[in-house]
C-alpha cells in the first residue's frame, strides 16, 4: 500500500484487501480476449454461442407478451427461488429424458456461473477441498477460489476422469466438492461415457463429497447418444447446474441448480444474499419463448450448425497441422482440445498466431495446480466455415513456424 | 447430520455446510412476509416500490427497439463492468449533481444487493471488522455476514449516525468497512444532514476504513434539500451504491457501484467470478428507457405520490395511535419508523395486527447486535391511500388493544 500514499495523498490510505483477492487470478481469458480484439485476427479464444442462432425475433414476441400481459408482475421484486412456470418447465424438461426433479428443487440462478458461487458460499470453508478435472472450467476456479479451497486436479481422459486417481485422490483427505463437467467439457470438449459415469459414482460411494454436475453444453449434441445425468447414479449427492446461455441466449443471465431440500435452503439464503434474486423480466421472457416456440426445432438447427463447423475444424487439423498433433472429437458442445507434439509451448504458438492474426486460449490456464503447457483450447462455435478455414490454415502456419523456424 | 442416515440412507449423508452457513440467518422478512399473504391482510412489511408507478409502456418500447436493433449484442455475453453507455449516462447523471464520476469507475451490479457481495468479497476476511448503523439494512448483514466479520453497531440518531460514538468504534479496532444509508435510510427513513456527513467525514480522518454509502433511496427525495453524497467529502474512501430499482423497476436487476480504480479492479475480478455479468438485455432496455423518456418527469410522479403516501401514514399515526409513541418523518423513500411506549413489544404486537389482519416488521430484525425490540417499519410506498388509512386504523386499534387488553 506504500506507494499509494504518495499517489493518492495520507488519507487516501485504504484497509487492505482480503486475502482471497491476491489468489483469484484475473481471468487470463479475458486477458486474451483484449489482444484479440484486432479486426484482422480470426479468434477462436472466446468462449461464446453462435449469434446467428439466437432466437431474435421470437424473445422481442416474448418480451412484448410478458409486458403486455404482466407487465407490473415482470418489474416488481419476486422470489428468489425464482419464477415457479419457469422452474416447472425445466422440470418438464428433465421429465422428458426420464428424470425426476421436483420444482422445489430447481433455483434460478444468474447464469450458471452464480450457482458455482453459491455453491462456493454454500460448503466451501477456507482449505477445504475441491477436486476439479485437469484442465478444468477456468471460471470455476475462481468462482470457487474466492471461498479459499484446496484445489486437487485429477485427470481427464477421452472418456472421462479416470476412476482410479479419483479413487486416490478422495482417500487422500476428506473432499467437499467434486466438480465436473460431463458433457462435451469446457476446455477439451470430452464426454463422459455412461460406463465412466458409473465407474465415477462407485468410486464416490462412501464418501460425503458432493457431486457438483455442470451441465452447459448437454443440448448440443451432436453426435452419439445421450448418457445419463450423475443424478441418475448418485442421487441427492449431486447437485446438477443447467444453462440457458446455449439454449436461448447467454446475454438473459438464466441458469439454475438442481438439488435436494437441505442443500436448496442453504442455496437460497446464499442467492438471498448475492441478488436477491434473478431478473424477473428475463425469467418471464425466457418462459414465454420456451412455452411458445419449438424449442426442438431450433436447438437442431444450432446442432447442425456446431456439427459442420465441428467437421470443418477437424477436416482442418487432420489436412493441415503437422504429425505428432492430437485432438480431441467433441461430440457435442463448443470446444475442441489440441496437445502439440512434445515440448512445444502453446504459449510460443499463441504470440506467433497472434502476429499471424488468429488466436486461441492457451491450454494451461484450464490447470488448476499447474501443466498443460503444449496444450490449447479452440472455439468453433462462434466462427463461420469461411473463418475457420482460414483462420486454421493460419494457425497451422504458426506451428510449422515454430516448428521449422526460418533464419 | 444424523438424522439425515435415517431419512436418507448412508449414502446421501454430504460433507457439513460451511461454517458461514450456520450464522447468515434465513431473512426474517421473507419469512414474515409468508405470514402476510392472506388477501385480506393490509402489508406495510414489504420493501416493494409502488407497481402504478413502473413505467411498463415504455420499457415495452425500450424492449422493441433494443431487439430490432442491436438483437444479437443485447442477447449475447458481455463485458463484466456493464454497457458502456448505460455506466456513461449513470455518469452524467451525477454530474448534474455536480458530481465527478469517471465511466471506469462505475459497475453495473446485479441489484445493488450484488454491489454488497462484491464489497464483501473484496474487503472482508472472517473475523474483520464492519461498522454498521444501528439499526441497518438487513440485507447488508446477510450480505457481510456470508464473509463472516465481526459487526460493530452505531446509533443512528434523527440526522444521521451519532459522530462520537462512530470515532468511539473506530477507535476500538481497525475498522474494514463502514456501511450506511445516508439518504432515507431502510428501516428508518432518515437521512444524514450536510453536517452530519461533514463531522462523519471528520470521524473517519486517519483511519483505513472504507464508507460504503448505499444509495438506492437518493432519488426519491420528497421534502428538503439534497445532501452531498459522502465522495464528496472522503473521495476514493467512499465506494457509492446506486440502483435503478426504485427509478425504473426492481425486476430488471439493475444496479451500480462507484469505487476509485484500485477498488474497482477487484470488484471486477470478484463480478466475474460471481456471475461473469449483469443481464445486457436488461442494462440496453435500461439505457433505451432513459434516453428515450423523461425521466425526470417520472420520478416527480412517483414523488409526489410517495409524499401523499407518507403524509397520509404520518396523520393517521398523530391522530389515531396513543401518545408516547414515536415516530421518523422521512424526507423521501419508502419506509418510517415508529417506536413505541417503553416495554412495549413490537413482536407482541405484530401477532396482536396479523389477527387483526395488518402488517409490518418488527424492527429487531435490522438490530446486527440485537435490541429495538419496541421498534417497528412500516412501508408507506406499496400502499394506495386508501388502504394506508385502513391499515394504519387497523394497526392503531391493535396498539390500544396491547396497552389496554380486554379481558
Amino acid at each position: 500500500m506504500d506507494d499509494m500514499i504518495g499517489q493518492r495523498g495520507v488519507d487516501e490510505v485504504i484497509s487492505p484487501f482480503a486475502e482471497r483477492m491476491s489468489r483469484v487470478p484475473r481471468s487470463f481469458i479475458r486477458e486474451i480476449l483484449k489482444v484479440t480484439e484486432d479486426p484482422r485476427t480470426i479468434s477462436f479464444a472466446g468462449g461464446l454461442p453462435n449469434p446467428r442462432f439466437f432466437p431474435v425475433r421470437e424473445v422481442a414476441e416474448a418480451a412484448q407478451k410478458v409486458l403486455r400481459e404482466s407487465g407490473e408482475a415482470a418489474l416488481q421484486y419476486s422470489t428468489t427461488e425464482g419464477y415457479l412456470p419457469l422452474r416447472e418447465l425445466i422440470v418438464e424438461r428433465y421429465a422428458m429424458k426420464g428424470m425426476k426433479v421436483d420444482p422445489e428443487e430447481v433455483l434460478i440462478t444468474t447464469g450458471s456461473q452464480q450457482g458455482l458461487d453459491l455453491l462456493g458460499k454454500t460448503f466451501l470453508d477456507k482449505g477445504d477441498r475441491v477436486i476439479v478435472e485437469e484442465p478444468t472450467y477456468l471460471a470455476a476456479i475462481q468462482a470457487f477460489g474466492i471461498f479459499e479451497p484446496e484445489f486437487r486436479s485429477v485427470p481427464l481422459k477421452g472418456d472421462g476422469i479416470d476412476p482410479k486417481a479419483l479413487s486416490a485422490a478422495l482417500s487422500e483427505r476428506p473432499t467437499k466438492l467434486f466438480y465436473a463437467v460431463p458433457n462435451f467439457q469446457n476446455p477439451t470438449g470430452v464426454s463422459y461415457s455412461e460406463e465412466r459415469r458409473r465407474m465415477v459414482a462407485r468410486a464416490m460411494r462412501g464418501c460425503r463429497t458432493v457431486f457438483i454436475e455442470d451441465d452447459p453444453y448437454g443440448e448440443l449434441r451432436f453426435i452419439g447418444e445421450e448418457a445419463p445425468s450423475m443424478r441418475r447414479f448418485l442421487g441427492g449427492k449431486a447437485v446438477l447446474l443447467g444453462s440457458f446461455s446455449k439454449v436461448i441466449s447467454p446475454g438473459l443471465r438464466l441458469g439454475w441448480a438442481c438439488a435436494r431440500s437441505d442443500i436448496m435452503e442453504k442455496l437460497v439464503i446464499a442467492k438471498q444474499a448475492s441478488d436477491l434474486h434473478t431478473s424477473i423480466l428475463s425469467q418471464r421472457i425466457a418462459y414465454q419463448y420456451l412455452a411458445d416456440n419449438d424449442v426442438g426445432e431450433h436447438l437442431e438447427r444450432i446442432r447442425s450448425g456446431y456439427r459442420r463447423q465441428r467437421d470443418l475444424m477437424v477436416k482442418m487439423i487432420e489436412e493441415s497441422f503437422p504429425a505428432g498433433v492430437e485432438y480431441t472429437r467433441p461430440e457435442g458442445g463448443m470446444f475442441l482440445w489440441v496437445s502439440l507434439p512434445g515440448g512445444l509451448s502453446s504459449l510460443d504458438l499463441f504470440n506467433r498466431a497472434i502476429e499471424n492474426n488468429v488466436a486461441f486460449v492457451p491450454g494451461q490456464a484450464f490447470y488448476a495446480n499447474g501443466g498443460g503447457d503444449n496444450t490449447l483450447r479452440l472455439n468453433f462455435s462462434n466462427s463461420s466455415e469461411e473463418r475457420i478455414v482460414e483462420g486454421m490454415g493460419r494457425l497451422a502456419k504458426s506451428i510449422e513456424e515454430m516448428i521449422w523456424p526460418s533464419t
